[in-house]
């Protein structure tokens, strides 16, 4: 299972939208007979890839797989059934499968006289798929906030500037960040007053890899110039200050797994009073303004009994010399 | 001279009111003959101690010593006179005094008829007195002000409350930081609000070590009551707006080489407004507000190009699990 975890982990495969995928096939003396991963949306299942590895030798050997193998005909046939026609003799799964469109497979298999083992390492494989698990189980993507803050809690000055509050590493930093994501999402307001791109770019500056979806919530109307609507990307807009179904349509009309909320303040704090908000990413720069945009807008806390406690899971410097910011990584904790 | 360094640097040796100071004799033939360092006000200075031990061997000898030997005499003798009696024959000096007041030791050697080097690792022998140094060199104490925050830059929530913005391993950290000090400044509505006591205080919450001396500053009468005032330490009360006249009175008339600004905002914003403060320790704790008392007060900028950039010197977790806060050591640098 070891070895399957590392091939679902291969560098260079999308986290979406298909989950990755790792399967190794073994014969009954414990020899590899095929190995496969799932490559991204629109290519063969891990379990196809082994199974043309494996061939003939398929017959009779144990199938060793990180996720519960589908049950769907989707743009590939059900893995289910092909390893049953394989005459696979024994699955082995980490990770049963939580998206109800593909679960089944399981049973198919059982069915069929197979015998199937599930559990084993199962949390470290719901992990390689963080996002995509979290969002079939909830029925909603994983939601991440950035923000980007001086020491004195400021993401614009007095007068609205805030180009740059982080550093072009923090920036760059970001940009990798939004890569993990399928979808960008900000507040009509930040549309308007800064007119971001939203989309994922190199070292200079070009767009780089599948883009994620770039979504504006909020009613009103945006003008057609803003370069969120250009055809870099796919953009859409939601008309509506309602985070829970923002993120329900998110999932259930975009296929969405992952959103990377980028703000302003109001929308975050929307956000943050739904208890929407899974993990915060705050570059901190060490600079002071005094004044100015703070970083999130009111969360109706009067009293610090009621603060929004978070856990730090990750401080980074990023950066060097001038360029240095500070990235906390936090995930909500209950309020204290 | 990096043995009279480590001598200097001798753990538990306090850094106020006097420089920490290390000193080796070494005889014609290499072999060292006395050491000494000295351990504190009051005590003898590190060549005293080192001639001491070494007796008549310290006729014809190498003194290495990293800080110009005294001239002046204050509790102890001039310690450039004490080396020319015994009969020294060479003085290499690190740091050349700094300090009105006790310099001209290395003119009193000369016109002994001894061999005098200064400036081999001056840097280094003014680290290890750092604010010594800075305070006898600008005539003000050296400045840092501590801010505790939430993520989002604010020190107290909106009805004033502010126990506890840090966890108890970052205020376990900050008495370890004003143990360093000789100085603990807050305004006067710190003390009207919190009634803080401003003392370096253990695990127990007793007063351990030399305590600072306790400064408030601002116009208004304090009530009898106030902690502050109490007999634990000695304090002062500053009735002045003047941040570089409070400085030029601690250094002058109180012998003050290191300030701890512990605010309230207000305060820390007029020391920033005037270019005195020398460092900045923040204390972030992963928590969120959304409302509530700044970090800072005015800074008086308007757009982000007027910010006050800082130099990021360190940057620790302090604290586990639900404790861990993150420091940020910080340094001005020219506004940019
Ligand atoms: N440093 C950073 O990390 C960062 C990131 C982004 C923005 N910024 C700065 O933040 C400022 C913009 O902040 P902002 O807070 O005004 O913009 P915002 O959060 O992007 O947009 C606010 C708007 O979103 C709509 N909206 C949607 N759902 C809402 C809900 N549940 N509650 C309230 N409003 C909702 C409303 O507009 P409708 O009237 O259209 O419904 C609202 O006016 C700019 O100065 C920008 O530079 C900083
Ligand atoms: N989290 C933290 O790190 C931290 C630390 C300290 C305090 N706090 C919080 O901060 C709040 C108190 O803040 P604050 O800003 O009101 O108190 P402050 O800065 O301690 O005191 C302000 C007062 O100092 C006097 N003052 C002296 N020099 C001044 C100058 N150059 N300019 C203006 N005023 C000067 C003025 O009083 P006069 O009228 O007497 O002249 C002024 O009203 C409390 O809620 C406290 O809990 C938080």
């Amino acid at each position: 299972m070891r070895r399957a975890l590392a091939l679902a982990a291969t560098p260079g495969v999308p986290l979406h939208p298909n989950p990755r995928v790792g399967c190794v096939l073994l014969a009954p003396d414990g020899s590899t007979v095929g190995e496969g991963y799932h490559h991204g949306a629109g290519t063969p299942h891990a379990e196809i890839e082994a199974l043309t590895a494996a061939g003939d030798r398929a017959r009779g050997a144990t199938a060793v797989v990180t996720l519960e193998p589908c049950n769907h005909t989707g743009r590939t046939g059900p893995c289910a059934q092909a390893l049953v026609d394989a005459g696979v003799a024994r699955v082995v799964i980490a990770q049963r499968d939580p998206n109800p469109q593909a679960a089944g497979g399981m049973d198919t298999l059982l069915e069929a006289g197979l015998e199937v083992d599930a559990g084993l390492l199962a949390d470290e494989a719901a992990e390689i798929n963080r996002a995509w698990t979290f969002a079939h189980l909830n029925g909603r993507p994983f939601v991440t906030w950035k923000l980007a803050t001086t020491v004195d809690g400021r993401s614009a000055a007095e007068d609205g500037t805030s180009r740059w509050v982080s550093s072009s590493a923090a920036r760059r930093d970001t940009h990798v960040l939004r890569g993990l994501c399928d979808t960008m999402l900000v507040g009509t307001n930040t549309v308007e007053v800064d007119d971001p791109r939203l989309t994922v770019r190199g070292d200079d500056d070009e767009p780089v890899g599948e883009q994620p979806l770039r979504v504006v919530m909020g009613e009103r109307e945006l003008s057609a110039d803003r370069k969120v609507l250009d055809d870099s990307a796919p953009s859409v807009h939601l008309r509506t200050h309602d985070p829970a179904q923002a993120l329900r349509t998110l999932y259930a009309d975009h296929g969405r797994s992952h959103v990377f909320l980028e703000g302003g303040p109001t929308l975050a704090a929307a956000f943050l009073r739904a208890g929407l908000v899974d993990e915060v990413v705050a570059y901190v720069a060490p600079m002071l303004l005094g004044a100015g945009t703070s970083a999130v807008g009111d969360l109706g806390i009067g009293t610090i009994a009621d603060a929004l406690h978070l856990a730090l899971v990750d401080t980074t410097v990023v950066g060097e010399g001038a360029e240095a910011n500070v990235r906390m990584i936090m995930r909500p904790t209950k309020r204290s």
